[in-house]
């Protein structure tokens, strides 16, 4: 089962916009079992398209084309798929009611280009797109199989999971793929790879380890394929518990877990409450806990103390304290943890401290520098973290390592 | 002049790495005036490598190549090189020299297989590496240019800039391209479509125009291509100015400026503070104003009140105003703008309260509603505004809509 993915648009091809699209519809398709053999961005142009779809289908069974769907002129893949299959544009009821719905929630009247969005090649079956006005479209011709989705990571990203991979699994036997993903925190991808080499060998051969690095977190994902699947779930479940006595320090969760939405678990079931103050993640924690539905309920807020004034005329930390250890110190963190605690009314309270970049450092405190303090009713401790000279990943890293010391904090 | 780019990996092709090369790569040959036609990913395939390079070269003139040049056996581009050229590996002393330089910068001596990466097809002019060990190479055939080098990010720029660029700029008499993005906030593709309809109509065959929107904002990028240098800036110049007149409340700045640092620059340049209160944009608005690198001399804080009793107890809203008008109304958000800007004593303020979704929307206030004010010395005032269902999206249209409101407000 071999799969092609074409992405196109104008934007690609003069490298305004990376195709991140790409990697994440592989990574999902690999999980199926489906290899992509080849990945082709090109540009918004007839000819080209056309014969890229030739192109591909004499190499792949699944093509999946993404981009060139919006209502302006400058999007031609509805048209030129037309002229691929053969066939014709027809006004489809359905997309056009899902049209109406969206402009109507947003209190807006359907224009006349938005209406021809629903419009669909005749041999095609429509996929709603649920947070769009394109729809997505899926045709058969000569044993393949054509997607053609909007370039919108959103609106492909939810057609994909909704009704995309749903329907390659039903149409297609495909071998038995597991997976799991095991996330780590706290340890860096080679200390964490020391750590577990002795099992990572002696790992089944039907088992693959990858590691996947992002900023503060590392993921180990296991791919288990095969045909038996009930020996398959067994080994992925099996490995997974030895891999935690190694480890259990380092892992937080596993999959999709968030660590703001475990945090967020763990509050709403013990009835307690969560607030912050954060100086260098300058809001960024906040961020994190409120992107969780219902966050409400157990968050009360943040307080971003950017400036010094506000850390000691709104927070409480004496000015006297921030001269004498300066505003990145063990002193100065903790009291705002407990401040931040007690003005706010709350169990736990998060506090960071830093030096994010590119200014800023010193030689005693590089940037990079920052303390974590986390308080709760037994008191407050601190933490002192180096992190990089990347004030973006700075901001990230320190905001994931502050979360993971809550939730420790929490299940201890 | 076309040119086509080939990647080689098999982690692009499982989703493991995301492709950032090609974009950049895209970016320079376009500054040159070199259209990309098609970026092609591949895996570390023998055959598939030939095919592709077969392919590409009945397209384009100029074929650049990255990926594959690593020491280890299942990097194969070098070899596969050699047999779509008809040639063989010779070893390289001045490649071989570089290759002991770097060994010896690390203490390190050269291995049998780093020797190995001096051997380099014999047709090729070799391309200095100066911050790895693979060679870049230089093919010419039949007329057509290839460049093979490798797919470690930083090696691969620094060979495009020191070398391959300027190649190209003294073998190929280019033609001038210039570039313009205009950036739009408040107003969705399809009505700024309808505005400048007629004028988009009316633009030279040789300036082409796209729409590039994401969350809040739309993204419109001209594009001029030809041999008169002047005459290209020049009418590139002019249409951009005649776009400022149709659309004059909707562009907020120009290529790749941020809101958000924009901002800062008025702010800067006035010596004036900025504090935020926020609900539902929970933080977010201050984060981007904290990833600008030196915000810390014109942003004070923000207080994300998530929880209505912060919003009274800290921010002291009358407790009857919420229950009367409910967090999410004018009076309420009014009054924390008001009240940030005194309580942080700064110049300017913004508040945001909204419902963000998915939950707690109503008949009158549907998933989406958000106030947004703005508060400065001469008062305050605020604007509704209906977003859509998707809590992520609605967070981050709140606060780019926000930050504009701030500026227009600034430059007043």
């Amino acid at each position: 089962m071999k799969a092609e993915i074409i992405t196109i648009g104008d934007e690609l091809l003069i490298g305004q916009v990376i195709d991140t699209n790409s990697a994440w519809m592989a990574q999902q398709l690999n999980l199926l079992g489906i290899d992509v053999k080849q990945i082709t961005s090109i540009s918004d142009d007839r000819s080209h398209i056309l014969n890229t779809l030739v192109d591909a289908s004499s190499r792949a069974d699944l093509i999946i084309i993404t981009g060139g769907l919006g209502p302006t002129n400058d999007d031609i893949t509805k048209k030129t798929l037309c002229e691929y299959f053969n066939t014709n544009l027809v006004f489809n009821e359905l997309m056009y009611l899902n049209i109406q719905s969206l402009f109507k929630s947003l209190g807006l009247q359907v224009t006349e280009i938005n209406k021809a969005q629903a419009e669909i090649p005749e041999n095609c079956e429509p996929i709603l797109n649920s947070c769009g006005t394109a729809p997505g479209m899926w045709f058969e011709q000569n044993g393949k199989v054509y997607v053609s989705m909007p370039g919108v990571p959103f609106e492909m990203k939810q057609m994909m999971e909704n009704s995309i991979l749903p329907k390659l699994k039903i149409k297609y036997h495909l071998e038995f793929v597991c997976h799991k993903t095991i996330l780590t925190q706290g340890i860096g991808e080679s200390f964490l790879s020391e750590i577990i080499a002795g099992w990572e060998k002696e790992l089944p051969t039907f088992i693959k380890l990858a590691y996947l690095p992002s900023p503060g977190i590392v993921r180990l994902r296991l791919t288990a394929k095969g045909i038996d699947e009930m020996k398959i779930k067994n080994e992925i479940k099996r490995q997974t518990e030895v891999l935690k006595l190694l480890i259990p320090d380092y892992i937080y969760g596993y999959d999709h877990d968030k660590l703001e939405a475990i945090i967020g678990n763990l509050l709403k079931n013990n009835k307690q409450t969560l607030a912050t103050a954060e100086s260098c993640t300058g809001g960024y924690i906040a961020h994190l806990i409120t992107g969780i539905p219902g966050s409400s309920s157990y968050y009360k807020g943040s307080l971003v103390c950017y400036a010094n004034e506000i850390k000691s005329k709104l927070l409480h930390i004496d000015e006297e304290r921030i001269i004498r250890n300066g505003a990145v110190s063990e002193e100065v963190v903790q009291q705002m943890a407990l401040n931040i605690k007690n003005l706010f009314n709350v169990d736990y309270a998060i506090a960071t401290s830093g030096i994010a970049g590119p200014d800023g450092g010193t030689e005693v405190k590089p940037v990079g520098t920052t303390w974590i303090a986390i308080a709760d009713k037994s008191g407050v401790f601190a933490k002192k973290f180096t992190f990089g000279d990347n004030r973006e990943r700075n901001i990230q890293k320190a905001s994931i390592t502050a979360l993971n010391l809550l939730r420790k904090r929490i299940i201890d």
